[in-house]
């Protein structure tokens, strides 16, 4: 499969991208609004995998230029950019592409984190509102550390919680994740339950924040 | 110290009662507002450790007496019942007593479980606003499957998430809960940072309906 991370020069994309293209044959294409930035990205995930003597499969193209060609178009942008990259690309979207998100929304104060999620319930359900309707979204890599993800010398062992209307686009997006060494992929149902699998996120931050031993911290449920 | 399991005949109560008594020297008290209710299940419980070999101290009170003789008083009633469970015993409370709430409002569709705070934000907020002002409150093991607790067969690795404006009732509540065996207590900062705590609820309670091999699932940060 082709697999398109949109802003994947962004931290999670990069993760991901490193990711992917370690441990899966699929071929991974890095989105930008500007093809410039991608191709840089893409020189220095190539390097960083060609020095661990991965031979690496990644190219760089603009947002839409990226989600045209691919199976699966992951939105690795933050989540108040999440509207208008789904507008920059839906021409690229139909219903044999999988639409994958894994921003949330969240505000800070000085206690911590919190999660701020929009009038539609979650950032999961505002992507599933304004894609166009034919095509599948899976709500899925919310609670991963990005700096964890990126760095390839951490061995994961992990969970990823995916949300989907479309049993198929999840079954495919599972498989997908459990290809990643040390991502195991659990299914939360419809989309309607992404808000809890959201607040995760700013969770894990304020553990990091508030536990001087844990930094870049996933979960595991056991 | 003295540990108050208020409706501790109900099934976190029990999980605690039981891991308390047999892991830590800590006297137990289980409450009820039917006192003959709680010596019952005294009664089993000290049957269910003694088939194990462990020599239990538990006793069995009205929830007020209960409170009355406790450093600790866990609010182990469901959301509904903490407000007039507060209210009954509120004159045995004081600022050395330490006020524990592991209670979560949710509600439940076709979907799944919903997180759904109260007004104040949390569950574990609405506590601290109807206890006496200088009683401290933490909020702690929300996120506790109760069959897992409760069978002494299963050994947990799991943690349990703290939230507290009092640091040193904080400091209390993460050295007793690392007594209990595979138990570890994570600081998620202050009360203002309980809804994401609670939210994961009814996640775990989602992944266990929607994963077959998952049963009363725990979670565990890494």
């Amino acid at each position: 499969m082709r697999i398109a991370l949109l802003g994947g020069t962004g931290d999670i994309g990069q993760g991901l991208a490193l990711r992917f293209a370690r441990d899966t044959d699929h071929e991974v294409l890095i989105g930008s609004r500007d093809p410039e930035k991608a191709r840089e990205a893409v020189d220095d995930y190539e390097a960083e995998l060609e020095a661990r003597g991965v031979d690496a499969n990644i190219k760089g193209f603009k947002n839409g230029m990226a989600a045209d060609r691919s199976d699966i178009v992951v939105l690795s942008v933050p989540p108040y950019h999440v509207g208008d990259t789904i507008e920059s690309v839906e021409d690229s979207l139909d219903a044999e592409t999988i639409l994958v998100t894994p921003a949330v929304g969240m505000k800070g104060d000085e206690d911590g984190l919190h999660y701020h999620p929009p009038g539609t319930g979650s950032v999961t359900e505002l992507v599933a509102e304004r894609a166009p309707d034919e095509v599948p979204v899976v709500g899925a890599f919310h609670n991963l550390a990005a700096d964890a993800l990126s760095n390839l010398d951490t061995d994961l062992d992990l969970d990823t919680l995916l949300v989907a209307d479309d049993d198929d686009a999840k079954e495919t997006l599972r498989n997908l994740t459990n290809e990643i060494e040390g991502l195991r992929a659990l299914d939360v149902g419809p989309l309607a339950n992404a808000a809890e699998v959201e607040s995760v996120t700013p969770l894990v931050i304020n553990i990091a924040k508030y536990n001087t031993d844990l930094h870049d911290v996933g979960v595991k449920f056991q």
